[in-house]
């Protein structure tokens, strides 16, 4: 059994509050067990130089922690002076992450800047982040494409993460807590389309290694967690949003 | 009149939720209006270099706001690679005021930093990160007090601060939020004790000048503020952390 | 009595040497006991890009210290590489103090760059810093102004500081040397106008409280030294400047 | 067909010189098509601070390119002032992937530092340097085990890395030289041991998705460059060091 | 006797490979005795922005060292966030010294970036990175010469470095390795061009001094030394482009 | 003849004053026509870590300018976050040459630190803080000879600093001031034993070559200068200190 009384292949609960902040064109509180984070779009009118007058937008994220999010105390980044490895490898995939479900062309020249600020953390940030992070780029493109005629609907599918592992005593689990994740032999994190295609799959042992039908057993494991994740989200956006993202999938 | 339909003299709603943060040896969400703030206490079990061997403790603070906190999204200061003026200029102030009402000798080498992040900024930020941080201090100090025999409660005061300004029109008004704020000729922060002593007084001008008579109606109008966030402060912290700090300020 | 003789509302000697420089538009070597301040006023023929098209000027200061202005060196900001939070707040506090006495829609769209130097500290340099940039930035502009027909003369009014503070042994006293400054319980900062406005006060209890009636003794303490300093600035920059600064006081 | 007229699961020419320079413990130049790294292995006798007095090693890895490793000048992360996101992400997978062959209780309290300078880069660079770093830091450590009585040989297996992606046109293929991987719809990186694990998957659709079956396809395609690979290993660190490995993959 | 068995006015061996890298217009691996650099031009489309619009080029230099390249691991500068103090001296040396001999009106608003990257270090670093660099910039411009009609070829003389000293024995020696020249009293580095003219000297005493005919020693050394590497630098470039060089110096 | 009116080989004025400031072990002002440069002389009370237990000394500078000590202002090096190649050039240059004529074993593990401020800048800043920076340091020094039994006096032999330069008319000429050394075609700084030894000898043909003949006739220029700066740094030094020198130069 897990340390949190779980069964191996059982989320934590997940909540999804939207609309969270007042200022960012979309914001929401995503909650996965004790892990919380705030995820924000804000939207900006002008691309980075290297894209510049291609008709194309662009999403980038940033992803940071609050000093008492954790256990112990952290030192703020900015106090440093400098963004950890961590940090920039997890605001790197959340990007990525979310490009593969926005058809770029359709939004124009504009930028959409993902915040990701994990204010309570228990395993689950990064995975976490771009879960919720799906939710509040959602709301904020559609905000945007209410006002101006986008020539379609941006949104192409529905986009959650999670991860997998393998623990010490071989058990293959869904969506580790801190505990879990600090002494895992392997350590996967998934990104899905609600097609079921993979964006991105990070699997990595840990001073260890992984066989072939054990990387099996784990994407099994995904899969479940994601489905629950795409159904969340569907109920935190509401209706009529839902509907045009399935309208896009159709095709 | 005033633009969100106060009375000269009146605060925003105010609310403290305390243990906010499951992590955090103290933790409070306080809200004062549509600014919103995240204030921990993490214990230390040392003091900085310049302070040891002298059995005394330290308070030091640290303020940031997340880049969708306002109106247009800010670069965060772990990309700039530098913490602003106007930041360090902020946690200086929290460390120095909060240092006033706390008993240094009585905690022995130990250091409490206190960290301020905004969620949501509507004006006041410095102000309430003080008041909302005095009561994050106050109930880490009083769980160590309990599990340590510290020589004597160390906290010897309540300690809230207010914002009091000048308006283009003359009108002297409390607790600005950012659209009053941003255009007032004078600005004031006080800083106070619960027996009505200053800590911190900072009053500038904005390309403006005030007089002496300005001067009192601004501390008079902060005075009524202040007594009102005291009681916020005593709901909060509950009846006996505050029969501690009564006991204190008697003597 | 107080730690060099002096008594408790007196200042220490002060001398002003304008012109120092050769370079600078304006350039001030003031001297307030044993401390030390080069003070230099250099105009840009641009604004920052924040206030560009305004048709306005920009006054932005920047503060400094050698590394062996103090009784023990300190390491350079430059080696450093950064700039300490102390170093911030005061050439914030500078620059704005003197925007309040510039007329800046007189003067287009130029900023004067105001640097403080100090070769020798002994306590009160950000005050020092004020009444010597004061002298310097108006010798630069009356230098344009003679050259340019600016629309009218852009100093307002006279501008200066210094600091007060109340002793361990509760004695109020004006111009803190370092001695006194590093002891104080209480230390503020005032900055007026020649007709007798604040433009910025900065109170502190350090690790300590002052009441109301504490409070207007420091205020009385600072009106006499700043009416002294007043006249040096006076003498420092002629008749003839004078005069001019004379004229825009009365409108 | 492919752009440099490769069959598709075909390799590119790879040559591993060992002993590439004279003052570290470890060092191989690899050359993988026309992508050079120069790999090096240094041990420092000591470990970073979060593990002493654990008595196990650590290995750490840092990735630059020279300026002109690529089409046009890059400019220096020292320059620059910081290093990227992408480099972090590098040398930390790098580190990860070689930590899965090491036995670090059998090489006590030593840090193996390893440095991959890619001189020329043609895509693939982060696999040919895992590919050759395993090389440099075998020799080193073998070295250091005939001067020590180490209480076993420490490595464990052999290791390493290649990429394989999904193309436009649906091919996929292995091995992806820069003109193909700047175009690739799916892009994964293996590193795998000389058993067949896996020790790291990064699997990425680049504003794209990928299947299940596509997912195996990439897997096999992955395998076949990865024998080939491990062959060039055995040749490059000879017979006597190839049975050491072998012995202690067969416990 | 030396060291490693040289005569006092012997050079160590000297190689030259030009066309070292695919992708720079002009690149160099340079081989002094066990000193090892790899010398890179790339040409840019346009100058600094402090000689836009004068119709002349220019030249820059970066140095490096692999972490590596040296008995003991050197932290890279790009790890530190700074270039260190040496690091700019030597670039701002060889940038200097390669501009003498370069006709800067010649090339038009072009910047030629010279990238000296050390593999290996054994003493000389600098002066094989300037007799290196002088050969890659050659073939760099003339390449170009070749395909722009430049007014006229812009080398104006052959350009190489070496090093000169005093041991603590007194002998006058040349061309110092690392083992001589941590030992050195005195050293020298002397850049001339081919009609035996200087373009740099620097001589420094290390904790030491040296006399006027010491001096005539040191320079009668290095002219010696330079005579052998004008011979290797007209090899490594061909007759063809030796011809052009000499048709501009008899001018 | 030269643009301010002197002979090719006389210097400008040259003013040493002595103990400028009161915080340093030794300080002066020295002022070289229109060059104005602090030097102090602190002392710390051990060594940088490379050179503990060897029971020497160590001398080491730092050099700055003022923003405005230029025509144009600068930019802070503290603001820009690094100091830049010449900076750091300049003050390992006088850090080297100072320890030239110190006995470093006779002052035990302790560390001259020397700053040099530019105040005002005219040319020939580097060779004036040399010039100052002796007789700064050998005052400190001094002093701690008075108080601490050294085993000898520390001070080996005077040292000056000057420069020396072709303009663009063949002439050569002693001191250059800014007008001159921007356009001179040679520059050379040469330092200098009272014994006529040479420290350290950088000269430099800016885009320009020079031959062996008028390097000659540069060196005889710097002599000529040197020999009345070291008569100005006795004058400055008095008597009693100018004996202990001569006492250790004669042995």
């Amino acid at each position: 059994m897990r340390v949190d009384g779980r069964e191996p292949l059982q989320l934590r609960p997940i909540h999804i509050e939207t609309n969270y902040l007042k200022h960012p064109e979309g914001s929401v509180l995503i909650t996965v067990g004790d892990t919380k984070v705030i995820c924000t779009a804000s939207i900006e009118d002008r691309v980075p130089p290297f894209m510049r007058g291609e008709g194309k937008g662009w999403i980038t994220a940033e992803y940071s922690m609050l000093p008492r999010a954790t256990e112990t105390r952290n030192i703020r980044e900015s106090s440093k002076g400098k963004v950890s490895g961590r940090t920039m490898e997890i605001q790197r995939l959340i990007g990525r992450a979310l490009r593969a479900v926005v058809d770029l062309s359709a939004i124009g020249e504009k930028t959409v800047w993902i915040d990701c600020d994990v204010i309570q953390a228990d395993g689950g940030t990064r995975t976490a982040s771009i879960t919720g992070a799906f939710v509040a780029m959602t709301m904020a493109l559609n905000a945007l494409a209410e006002k101006k005629s986008f020539p379609r609907f941006p949104i192409t599918d529905y986009l959650a993460a999670t991860s997998v592992g393998i623990l010490k005593n071989d058990l293959t689990v869904l969506d580790l807590n801190y505990a879990e994740d600090s002494k895992a032999h392997v350590d996967m994190n998934v990104v899905m389309t609600g097609n079921g295609e993979f964006v991105e799959l990070q699997g990595t042992g840990e001073e260890s290694t992984f066989s072939y039908a054990q990387l099996q057993d784990l994407l099994n494991a995904a899969q479940e967690g994601l489905t629950e994740l795409f159904e969340q989200q569907k109920n935190a956006l509401g209706e009529e949003i839902t509907r045009k993202i399935d309208a896009r999938r159709a095709k």
